[in-house]
């Protein structure tokens, strides 16, 4: 059972050790994420990246990388085909964006030639520990999904279950978050957070518990939901929270990581392979989680 | 100065004391929090609502409320519409909203027989004391505006920033925040963003300092802005966040107040007198501060 974010080092350690591949890799913090779970014996690394520059960062941060570990490819599009390539060929089991934009990682994952892709929308998701909450919680979308219609919002929703009951959640409960707690057609939002909530209804998402509209404190404080007189399993006790839209799910990202002493780890959903997606500016900790997670959603 | 949010109460005392009226009073949070403020002497409070209940309520509490303070009036609209009255007559200095939906509580101060309003959009604005920031810093609009234009966001920024010089930050650093650091033309929260420091640049906000689109962690952690290469005064020190959208928004204040330990003042700017507009599931402490925020608001 998956209770606190370190249970994610013994799960790792009892899935075996697995191939990662990392786009772009020269970056001191990435470079010391993947070393601290190559250490661990989790995975086995293969960097692709400035070669130049990535042993100069092992020289000065003492990570003992072997040549044989490291594909030079100084042109990051390029690195990201590469990467892409050598999960395809199935020499590599989960993929890494390194220091490069989003953007031009996902593209090389998108590439047809490579046949990543599922048929399932990709969607980005992300896993907290927070000391303000009495257990881990998933969110998605933040990173990936601009403006996600609702049968997109249905995808995300489908793609987070799977990993919650991956990860031992067998029931989990989604909270749709929006602003307010009631519909509202001037707010799309709350229509499509309503819509779920029936769908799950009609068993589109097997076995779970779906509600929304809710603001985020009715999800995630039973206090909070009693005064608005909500009643629901969701509320104060969700396992997973669907955001409305990028920019409100990654605004929520970064104010648990950044204001809210969470400790988090994330994953791209919805390929046939886990994508470990972290943000530049997140630790390397929440990096090494991400590994983690990846190794864990690996075959 | 006004460095810690308890510093509120000494800047409130100093300001006198001010009448203060609630519509639908009815709850023993708002009049708790009410309570607090008229004892420590800075307000003098026009409780609007079921006098039944407030009484009830007072007896359970053991709070000492007069049968002068208390106005009979049990429907909620009609509640409403009789406070926004008393301040438009001048019989009171602040209008608080109870327990009460918003847009039912908003169309009063709407009504233009009151003459409530100054032309100015009317916008939310919340300040937060957080344990994982170096100063105290404002976000607005987390519960007004729906989809502001930009035209609207304009009014937003500047009514933020009006309080913000008024609680003594006189050059105040506002970051346009968004789910990234670069304009995306398919997020049009990211070119409003731009156009806001361009307005910026051309004086439209009198001596400040505006930079977006700036990601969460970026406007707050000058760790995160280096280490995605941005060079900006307002990175990493932001005194003011300027909100996409009402999602996220709202959803950034629940996190702050549910999932980041902090601690938060609010009141809707624009209107020719300060509203005290908390959510129903705000803490008493919260509604207390508002309080006195809408006390240093005031003539």
């Amino acid at each position: 059972m998956f209770r606190k974010i370190d249970d994610l080092k013994e799960l790792a350690l009892q899935k075996g050790r697995k191939r990662l591949t990392i786009a772009v890799a020269e970056d001191n913090n990435i470079l010391g994420a993947v070393m601290v779970a190559k250490n661990l014996g989790v995975i086995a690394p293969i960097f692709i990246g400035d070669k130049e520059i990535i042993k100069r960062i092992s020289l000065e941060e003492d990570f003992i990388i072997g040549e044989s570990e490291i594909v030079n490819e100084p042109d990051h599009e390029k690195a990201c085909m590469l990467a892409a390539q050598i999960v395809s060929e199935g020499k590599a089991d989960i993929l890494m964006k390194g220091l490069i934009q989003t953007g031009t990682f996902l593209k090389s994952i998108l590439h047809k030639e490579f046949n990543l892709l599922t048929g399932n929308l990709l969607s980005h998701f992300a896993i907290f520990e927070s000391p303000y909450y009495h257990k881990l919680f998933a969110l998605s979308d933040a990173a990936m999904n601009i403006a996600p219609t609702l049968d997109e919002k249905t995808s995300i929703t489908k793609n987070a279950i799977e990993i919650m009951r991956f990860l031992g959640v067998e029931v989990p409960k989604v909270a749709i978050i929006t602003a307010v707690e009631t519909v509202n057609p001037k707010m799309l939002a709350t229509v499509d957070a309503h819509e779920l909530k029936l769908k799950a209804e009609n068993g589109e998402f097997g076995s779970c518990f779906v509600d929304g509209p809710l603001a985020l404190d009715n999800a995630i404080s039973i206090e909070a939901a009693k005064h608005k007189g909500i009643n629901s399993l969701v509320a104060g006790d969700a396992d997973i929270l669907i955001a409305p839209d990028i920019q409100s799910g990654n605004i929520l990202y970064k104010s648990l990581n950044f204001l809210g002493n969470a400790r988090c780890a994330a994953i791209i959903a919805g390929a046939k392979i886990p994508v470990v997606l972290t943000s530049r500016a997140d630790s390397e900790e929440s990096k090494f989680l991400s590994i983690l997670l990846g190794v864990l959603c690996s075959r």
